[in-house]
């Protein structure tokens, strides 16, 4: 039977999470696939470190560069995180001609244009299924299970710690800073959070699905990004009370020639499936041309749902290696070259706004009057009972307008002298 | 650029829809996978009759061993359905070293052990993601994405039918009869529909799905099978206010050695994500022990979806082609050998019961005391007020039991004088 040694490089979380799968579940792939799947060695910064995973100490080196270039590596595992070293690790494997699997979204995110371009020069493959959406098959299902289909749609909830978050708020009525501090403590959200609450995760993973779903490499930076922070407990509340609740969506549309992709938070009908997604786990609605629509759900991050991702891209690397198939699957076929982004100004939604406003007459006609110029429609207004002090909460559904005029809308809106304090302006997402 | 001529047998609803798939993404899917797909012929029984796909008539004939055994064509697609012809085609295509592409559950179900054993001597492939859940790629996620698993539970939702029939008689009210005629005259249900509604189809796909978990092959008739029919809107309200909605699911759940496996009605949580799965919409809940739970969604017949899945299999066959890595994944891995089906005897869940009984003193005594001599425990008791006439329903939830003890009770139960009409027992499901 076909021997195939693996090399890992890091062996932090997921690096552990994968050594104790292959110790789990290793001789079961193995029958599964007709290979022996055996680790060969994992290089790490400490050697003297403690690790989750029992690893064999002749295994362990702390030079990674004699780990890659070792003859009797078969396949690399870049599970180190970061751009630099780990940018280096894969460079150094595929010019061998070695497979190379990966859970590195940053990387691929920032390099993977220039990492492709590699694999297709120099052969040998690159597998990055634990990138995005830990636990969900969601690139094999993109690049495999749905490539007979223009994907018309694609709504992701990318993050599990803004998923967790708004769930928290909406089921316990607690404020964004508390449920964070909460998720901190239990280890769903990063001491430094930024990357997680403010989307910047979901963009890069958004990006990546874009791209493998429309054909052309989709930049983080094209992308607009908006996260969660400003996201208040009587929101979830008035949105509850309208039919919906609130989710940090990734949102990518195919209209005519162009690609629409946001990520932000968005009003989701209360029935809807992507509704029904609750804390840390993820989901992505795909709908294709002929397919229609597809969800795909489950752990979108963890030890083990990553661990899971990996394994099933060694699933794939060993057969490749052993039917000799290594460029079966390119890591991305560029099969659009008029592909372009459309910007964010030109997309069009309805509009969730809420204003805090001194409560007097002509209040309402003032607000109305602005919006009326920008030519937005309203869709109904609520100004709940009860609330007293200076200023009470004025909430309007509007219809469907370009975010350019409702920008330019919220700016002059901001600037009426009956609103007080920042409007939150909240885009609504109907899935048509 | 390598050229996939394919030979299509049986242009009925699926061949049309695949036809038309082929004219309208064809070109995209060949720029994707770097091949170029040609539909070389088109075998069918009736040359004139009309068709939903256009094809050239050249491309007709009514001679498909002449089609299969053309040099010319490289791939079969067997989508004319029935197991007797359609065992012959996919026979003389896999003599030929051919693979064989096909969307017919009911063959793979039947023959699939002789098929996989002609696979593994002559060479070829079988490829058959649409034969399950036509529009989800669950094939594919069981075998690849989620392989490094092992499979502890699988919860399918796997009829459309069966699924439209009890979200309508929920939503509307109105009775099994009323809405499978509705069905019937809509398209969603067949003129003859015990293959739907006594839950035979659903088995063979479950059959199939547990075979692929637990690498050995598991046949309908190892399977516990209970269909819809009985199902009242008494039921489905009463569920509904125990926090409940009945769907028809298939189970697979693995028990130490064994594998348990059941197609029947079952209550489940309203909070679930099985139970927002609505209509004709297929889900199946798979959990693995590395990956936790996984969902995943999409419609399960109908020429679109049907045609998705076949169109991503002629992807699988076209890269193994070009790659030369034809048995790369092959149809079946009968990686278990130990693995045996638990008899439904020994199956271990909650009830709930629905009992026609005379209200009258010491009915639910004697009741009581047949479920306390079954070593049944009873978790809660409603007697609904307002019903008038001769009987009223009584219904139980019951604690954990076996399924042997469960139906030895409902007989002598049934046998009471006090209880008029069958009961009605239907098995809950906690997902644990």
């Amino acid at each position: 039977m076909r021997k195939v040694n693996i090399g890992l490089v890091g062996c932090g979380t997921v690096g552990s999470g994968v050594v104790q799968g292959l110790a789990r579940n290793g001789a079961l792939m193995g029958s599964r696939l007709g290979v022996e799947l055996s680790l060969g060695g994992v290089a790490v910064r400490n050697a003297g470190k403690a690790r989750a995973a029992r690893v064999a100490k002749r295994l362990i080196t702390t030079d990674w560069e004699a780990l890659v270039r070792d003859p009797k590596i078969d396949v690399v595992m870049e599970l180190m995180g970061g751009t630099t070293t780990a940018r280096k690790v894969v460079a150094e494997a595929l010019k061998l001609g070695k497979p190379v699997i990966t859970a590195n979204k940053a990387l691929i995110s920032a390099h993977g244009e220039s990492i492709f371009r590699q694999v297709e020069k120099n052969g040998g493959n690159l597998y990055y299924e634990a990138a995005v959406a830990g636990g969900i098959p969601i690139i094999k299902s993109l690049r495999e299970g749905l490539s007979g289909n223009r994907i018309q749609r694609l709504y992701g909830i990318l993050n599990g710690t803004c998923n967790y978050i708004l769930t928290q708020m909406e089921a316990e009525g607690r404020d964004f800073e508390d449920i964070l501090a909460e998720a901190q403590r239990m280890g769903y959200a990063e001491a430094e959070p930024s990357l997680d609450v403010d989307g910047f995760d979901a963009q890069h993973k958004a990006g990546i699905l874009a791209s493998l779903a429309h054909g052309f490499w989709i930049k983080p930076s094209q992308i607009f990004v908006e996260g969660i922070r400003q996201i208040t407990t009587l929101d979830i509340e008035f949105a509850r009370r309208m039919g919906y609740c609130i989710k940090l969506l990734g949102i990518v549309k195919k209209l005519g020639d162009n690609v629409q992709i946001a990520v932000h938070p968005a009003l989701v009908p209360e029935r809807h499936v992507l509704a029904n997604v609750s804390g840390v786990y993820n989901a992505i609605l795909v709908r294709g041309d002929i397919v229609g629509d597809t969800l795909h759900y489950g752990q979108g991050a963890g030890a083990d749902a990553t661990a899971s991702a990996v394994l099933s891209d060694l699933a794939d690397a060993a057969l490749d290696l052993k039917n000799g198939s290594m460029g079966r699957v390119p890591p991305f076929v560029p099969h659009e070259e008029k592909g372009s982004v459309l910007p964010m100004d030109k997309a069009v939604s309805p509009f969730y706004l809420r204003l805090s406003v001194i409560d007097r007459p002509g209040t309402l006609a003032k607000i109305a009057a602005v919006l009326g110029e920008a030519k937005i429609g309203i869709c109904s207004v609520m100004q709940p009972e009860g609330h007293v002090g200076e200023s009470v909460p004025l909430i309007m559904m509007l219809h469907d307008a370009p975010d350019a005029a409702m920008q330019k809308a919220l700016k002059r809106i901001a600037r009426l002298s009956a609103v007080k304090a920042k409007p939150t302006m909240i885009r609504v997402e109907n899935f048509d």
